[in-house]
C-alpha cells in the first residue's frame, strides 16, 4: 500500500460533518458559538501508551476511555460538553487500529453530544501519544470548583469505588488470576462513564465537587487545600463495587480509598439539599452516597463505624514519579 | 534528588496566576468567559521531538515556537488569543530544560495575552511531545474562513518568504554550511512571529485567509479547493527574504513557493480593500505584497513576468510522510 498523507487520514477516520452553527476539522481553526450566559470550560488529557494504556489493548475501547477521561473532568465542573479536539501522535499508520479507535471515539462523542471539531495526526512517534481537549459551557457562577466546599457541608460520592483498580490489579498480575472477578470490574477500568447528566445537576446545587481519578483521597485532598477546611471521611460508608467481594481487607480498604481511575464524582453540599440529592439518585439510576462531612481546620480523617481514626497513607496516583536528571 | 511529583512540576514551571475573571490551572476544567457577539476558535496542534524539532534543539526556542504555530492558526482566523493549553510528555525530568522550554512559552504567551490556563504533565514517554490547545474570540460572522475566497479576489502575503525553508536546509545539511546566511535566516525558523494584529484587522475586511505552515502552495490549494475557485500567483511579485539572495533560481524558487514553516498570512481580499490593506501595511510595519487573483475555474496557476505559466510540483510539508503498515 502507498503512503498515507495526514489529510487523507483525518478525513478517512476523523472528519465528521459539524453540527449546525460550527465550523469543524478543516480550517485554521474550529469555530463554536457558547451561549450567552455560560462561562467556557476546558479541560486536556495527554495519554502516553506504555504508562496510561497497555501497547495491546483494544484500540475501540482505548477511543472511549481516552474521551470518556476528558468528559469526566467537565462532569466535575457542572458544564455540558461543546466540542472536542484531539491530537495523534503514532509510529505507523495501522489502518485497522485507527478504524477502531475512531469508532470508539465517535460512538462516545456522539453520546455525549461532544463533537470532535478540530485536531493534529503525526507520524515520527515511537509510541502511541493521544491529546484531547474538551470545552463545555456552564452557566456563570455555577461551576462546580474546587476551592468551594464549605464548612458543614455533607461530602457525598456517586457509583462504587474500587473497581478499576482491581481490574488493573489483576491485568498487571499483582492479584493473583481471577477471570470471574476480572469480567465483573474491567469495563470499569476501560470503558468508564463519565457522569456528565449528575455533574449538570449538580451546577448550581452542589459547592466543590471533583472526580475521582487519581483515588479519592488524593483528590478529596485537593479540594481541601484549595477550600481551606478539612474533612472526616467514614469509611464503612464507602459504596464498594462488587468485585470487592471476598477480597481481603487491605486490599479493599486500598482500592477504595486509594485506587485511581475512578471517573465517579466526588462533591460536597449544604445539608439542605440531602433530599434533592436523594431524588436525583433516583432519577439517574445512580447510586449517590453520603460519605462524610466538610468540618474547619485542615486534613483529612479516615473514621471507622465507631468514631475512631484510621491510620491510612495519603496516596494517589503520580503520573510523574520517575526519577530527574 | 528525590523523584519529583507531577503536581510540583507544574507549579514550578507553569503556574501563573489566571488574568481577572478567569480560573486558571488547579481544577479540573480552567474556565474562561468569551465575550458576548464572538465565536470561539479554536486549534490544536502536536510537535514531537525528531520530527517537529531537533532533541538537541534550543529549549527556549522551542517554548516560543510551539505556542507560535498555534498562535499562527489563530491569527489565520482573525481571532484575538483568549487562552492556551499545554500538555508535555517527557522522557525524563530536566530541570533546565524545562525552566528554559517554560520562559520561553511564558515570554510568547504574555505578549501575545494568551495565558496558559490548562495542562497535563506526564512522564513514561520515549521522546518529548508537546499538544497545545489555543482558543480565541472573533467576531460573529467575521471569521476568515478558508472557504470564503470569491472569485476577482486579490491575492496577498504578508512578510517575506522562503526563510524557514532555507534556514532548516542549511541546518539539515542539504545546502552547503553558510554561517553568515545561517545567521539571517535562523530566527524565521525557530522564533517565527505570530501575525495576531495583522488578522485581527483583517477580520472583516478579508475574504479567506489561511497560514502558510506547509507552504504556500500546499496552503493556497486548499483554499482554493475549499472556495471551489482558482487562482494565478506572480512568481515575479512573491516577495523572498533576504537570505535567498545569491542562492540557486531553482532553490529560490522551491523556498518561496513551497517552503513550510512560514507563519505569515495569505489572504484573499475585494480590490476595493487595496489601499485600506496599503495603509495597514504601513501601520503594522509588515510587507504585504499583492501576489494574484482569484478567479474562476479549479486549480492554481503560476505565471511568469509575461504571464506565461510556469510548471510547478505542487506540494508541501506531510506531516505523515511514513509508510502504513
Amino acid at each position: 500500500m502507498q503512503p498515507q498523507g495526514e489529510f487523507d487520514l483525518i478525513a478517512r477516520y476523523f472528519k465528521r460533518p459539524a453540527p449546525s452553527g460550527m465550523l469543524g476539522i478543516g480550517d485554521d481553526c474550529a469555530l463554536l458559538s457558547p451561549a450567552q450566559g455560560c462561562d467556557l470550560a476546558v479541560s486536556t488529557d495527554m495519554l502516553v501508551e506504555g504508562r496510561h494504556f497497555f501497547a495491546d489493548g483494544d484500540p475501540r475501547r482505548l477511543g472511549h476511555k481516552a474521551l470518556a477521561v476528558n468528559l469526566s473532568d467537565l462532569a466535575a465542573m457542572g458544564a455540558r460538553p461543546l466540542a472536542c479536539t484531539l491530537a495523534l501522535s503514532l509510529p505507523r499508520l495501522d489502518n485497522a487500529w485507527l478504524q477502531a479507535f475512531a469508532d470508539g471515539f465517535h460512538a462516545l462523542s456522539r453520546d455525549a453530544q461532544c463533537p470532535l471539531v478540530g485536531g493534529d495526526t503525526t507520524g515520527g512517534a515511537r509510541q502511541v501519544v493521544l491529546c484531547i481537549t474538551v470545552m463545555g459551557e456552564v452557566r456563570r457562577h455555577q461551576a462546580l470548583r474546587r476551592d468551594a466546599a464549605r464548612q458543614g457541608d455533607d461530602l457525598w460520592v456517586s457509583g462504587v469505588l474500587g473497581a478499576a483498580d482491581i481490574a488493573l490489579r489483576l491485568m498487571q498480575g499483582s492479584l493473583p488470576p481471577d477471570p470471574d472477578r476480572l469480567a465483573l470490574c474491567r469495563s470499569a477500568l476501560e470503558t468508564p462513564t463519565p457522569r456528565l447528566r449528575l455533574g449538570r445537576y449538580l451546577a448550581g446545587v452542589a459547592h466543590a465537587a471533583i472526580d475521582i481519578s487519581d483515588g479519592l483521597l488524593q483528590d478529596l485532598g485537593h479540594v481541601l487545600d484549595a477550600s481551606q477546611c478539612a474533612a472526616d471521611l467514614w469509611l464503612d460508608t464507602l459504596p464498594a463495587h462488587a468485585a470487592l467481594a471476598g477480597l481481603d481487607d487491605t486490599v479493599r480498604r486500598d482500592a477504595v480509598l486509594a485506587g485511581g481511575d475512578v471517573y465517579e464524582l466526588c462533591f460536597t453540599a449544604h445539608p439542605r439539599r440531602r433530599e434533592q440529592i436523594t431524588t436525583l439518585s433516583r432519577q439517574l439510576k445512580l447510586p449517590i452516597t453520603r460519605v462524610g462531612a466538610i468540618r474547619r481546620g485542615t486534613g483529612l480523617r479516615v473514621l471507622d463505624a465507631l468514631g475512631r481514626e484510621i491510620p491510612v497513607p495519603r496516596r494517589g496516583f503520580d503520573h510523574f514519579s520517575i526519577s530527574q536528571t
